[in-house]
């Protein structure tokens, strides 16, 4: 092993990366010391800002050599502390390797750096015809790698899946330096192991993602959006199953509400008021999106129509104008106040969609008989069997929030369910790993890690 | 290392497997012995034929021990030798490990075992209302494990991806015995590394698929074939452009045929007459399938009608039946006649669709000089990135499959083209994956192996 010292470490960095590439003490703004849970800010030892994957290439290299340990940081927005830094570590970010540099429009891809933000994507994909079926509410702020990184879900994950399945070719830097360039633009490509796949949700663990190419779909040019109400759970799955039966992925938003949630949201709501005139035991926001600009939303109404005779929902509302269907995504969106309004506690668990609903009817009454005063919110993108669940800390003032993890993912694991649907595991749901994956699984990981990252420089702490 | 002998291995396999379980020497049918290419037919030191996933780990196990080398076989309907036996090596059967094990209606999901046939997962799908979106020509024979180990394309691609699209859970055995069971139902699941993926396309060298959990679709209700015709490659682009951005993955195949291939096809169909008047220079076969059963085709046929006064399109034959869909269609699937009709040299390539058509004229160019008296055929899933290129080895008697071969693959690197899109790579493209995959993408995949088979006992000499 190389012990170089610190010192030795920053000269040859700043050899590499220039002065202004490297930047210690309280040159390190606080961007970089958290993500957007606010845990455990921490100014890292180092900051290093490359501009070129031959620069990530060489200070991954000198950094390796000298056994310091570096954390990837992209635009800060995680919700599982992947990105969070410990005061010994080198936090490397991707924000000056950003720019898209290719649409091909005959292969529908787009290529761009690491640090280029979704909303540039997402803009740059739109003028050029397309869409980018990537969408969060970080949008403005989160950056393409870190995206990739985690593979994020998001909104449109009905529609048509994951990060994961927008991307056709990676670049990633590993911890030796070497740059594994795998930037493929075709939709099958069976020569040897599917690298990529393996970077992605690696949440920066394995290598450092440098650039990528997006698959890009046609526009979506008429949505159509309501609010429907049920009965019962097994209700929303009969609707859900009846409306992908008929319209297939043009259904691109189903996000169910339990009533806590739905009577929060509405209370935030610009009126205040219910948009159904009495309360129902569950709520759904659907939305339609069709490739076909002259569709009105007739089918879509007339299927709704035939499905309220018969009974599947009880009451819909239907979105008359985009500002009729802005107002009933505001109830869904509340979820954005909740940092302001609550001491959060988050889950973003998965579960297999026929055992989601009675899972949150357990939960709930398990929850209310352990701490009858907790108040809790329950939602979910059940089509893509995702539940959240929001503990308000503020209403269990003796509990701790380890507490309240513990007691819920305890009752997922007889489900099958997840522990994380989507933010991933990063350094807040870690010692929860072993909920969702056996330890066969996880001896399979450690050795992967220990294949591509052999002294372990990599996001340290993270994941595995 | 433990070198016990032959015969000790086969005792204590027998005592996990019974012996019915183990077979050697003549008791060994020609089955398997080599894949759908015929190449090096061979007889393996012995079959096994376990029943459960048990078995397979302890089978795995006393051959890691004893440093028997062990291929992984199927349906035995690979088109590039991956599953073909050496002398020395046991092959280890699915064959017995075939069944549905669970659809579960509400997650749109079917658990089965590997060596269920790809035709029945099919016809189960079919009655629970739903589509499984996997279908190639060896149905009847291929199975679930090896169409995953092989990430298997096939026909339905451009509307719903690859095998490895499909797949939700996994259960993999490691060469250690150790059972590696990720069978996931959920759509979102971003708990630490993605498994499945590294194992999906691996061609049996990581581990042994023993169960998948499989995605099904809603059921396609209407068909709509048309087979059109254009002046020049970039036409064709447009179209499937133009027909994605009205009908996104309704459109659900665009096969693109040159001369060549159109002539030859339609020569083996039962008229032996062209549905067009005239000869064009491109041909390609539509489809439209829609969800709704009473979409009568009409908008999908408007859009065609403008196409073809634009240009676009210079001729169209819309088929009016059923029957009239199955004669375009026979022209196309002409290729289950070339194993008969020719010595073919196939090629299973991939390219940027931008450059694909650039790629035939280059290639086309080449081939000619090179040896003017060549017959070759090309035909491609272009919204797959994919060209298929058929060389008749009659029309070269002089020239070594070999020397086609690498003079093809030569021409592809400059495109940044793939020699596998869907094939894989097993034996028979082992010395060609360099042309599409970098050294450090070689030594990653070795690391990975490392990692997984410490001792090399899988699939040997396959892939890397």
């Amino acid at each position: 092993m190389n012990n170089a010292s610190f010192d030795d470490t920053l000269a040859a960095l700043r050899e590499v990366l220039g002065e202004d590439g490297v930047r210690v003490g309280a040159a390190i703004g606080e961007r970089s010391m958290t993500d957007w849970t606010k845990h455990a800010a921490t100014r890292p030892a180092a900051l290093l800002l490359p501009r070129t994957v031959q620069q990530v290439a060489r200070a991954l290299a000198i950094c390796n050599e000298a056994r310091r340990t570096v954390v990837p940081q992209g635009g800060m927005t995680g919700l599982s502390g992947g990105a969070i830094p410990r005061a010994s570590d080198i936090a490397l970010s991707l924000d000056r390797m950003a720019g898209i540099e290719e649409i091909d429009t005959a292969s529908a891809t787009m290529t761009m750096l690491a640090g280029t933000t979704l909303q540039t994507a997402q803009e740059a994909a739109f003028e050029a015809g397309f869409e980018l079926a990537l969408d969060l509410g970080a949008r403005g702020s989160c950056q393409i790698g870190g995206n990739l990184a985690t593979n994020a879900g998001g909104n449109r994950v009905i529609q048509s899946g994951t990060a994961r399945e927008q991307v056709l070719g990676l670049e990633v830097v590993l911890a030796s330096g070497a740059v594994l360039s795998s930037m493929n633009k075709m939709v099958k490509n069976n020569t040897g192991y599917d690298l990529k796949h393996l970077f992605i949700g690696s949440e920066g663990t394995l290598g450092v993602i440098t650039r990528a190419v997006l698959r890009l779909r046609p526009q979506r040019a008429a949505r159509h959006t309501v609010l429907v109400a049920f009965d019962a759970y097994d209700k929303a799955v009969d609707l859900l199953r009846r409306l992908s039966a008929q319209f297939g992925s043009d259904i691109s938003a189903f996000e169910l509400m339990w009533p806590d949630f739905f009577r929060f949201g509405v209370s935030l709501t610009a009126s205040g008021r219910s948009p159904f005139a009495e309360a129902y035991p569950l709520y759904a926001l659907v939305e339609h999106a069709s490739f076909d600009a002259a569709d009105d939303g007739e089918s879509f109404s007339a299927v709704l129509g035939e499905l309220l005779e018969e009974g599947v929902i009880l009451d819909a509302v239907i979105a008359q104008s985009v500002s009729d269907a802005e107002a009933l995504w505001a109830i869904r969106e509340c979820t954005a106040e909740f940092p302001v309004k609550l001491d959060p506690v988050n889950f973003d668990v998965s579960l297999p969609t026929g055992v989601l609903g009675e899972f949150v009817d357990r939960c709930r009454a398990a929850l209310d008989e352990k701490w009858p005063a907790n108040e809790s919110y329950f939602f979910g993108h059940i089509g893509d069997s995702n539940l959240h669940l929001t503990v308000d800390g503020r209403s269990v003032p003796d509990v701790s929030h380890h507490t309240i993890y513990a007691f819920v993912y305890d009752m997922l694991k007889p489900y099958g369910g997840s522990v994380s649907a989507e933010h991933g595991i990063g350094l807040l749901k870690r010692e929860f790993l072993a909920v969702s994956r056996s330890p066969e699984e996880l001896a399979a990981m450690t050795a992967i890690k220990a294949a591509l990252d052999p002294n372990g420089i990599l996001n340290p702490g993270k994941v595995i």
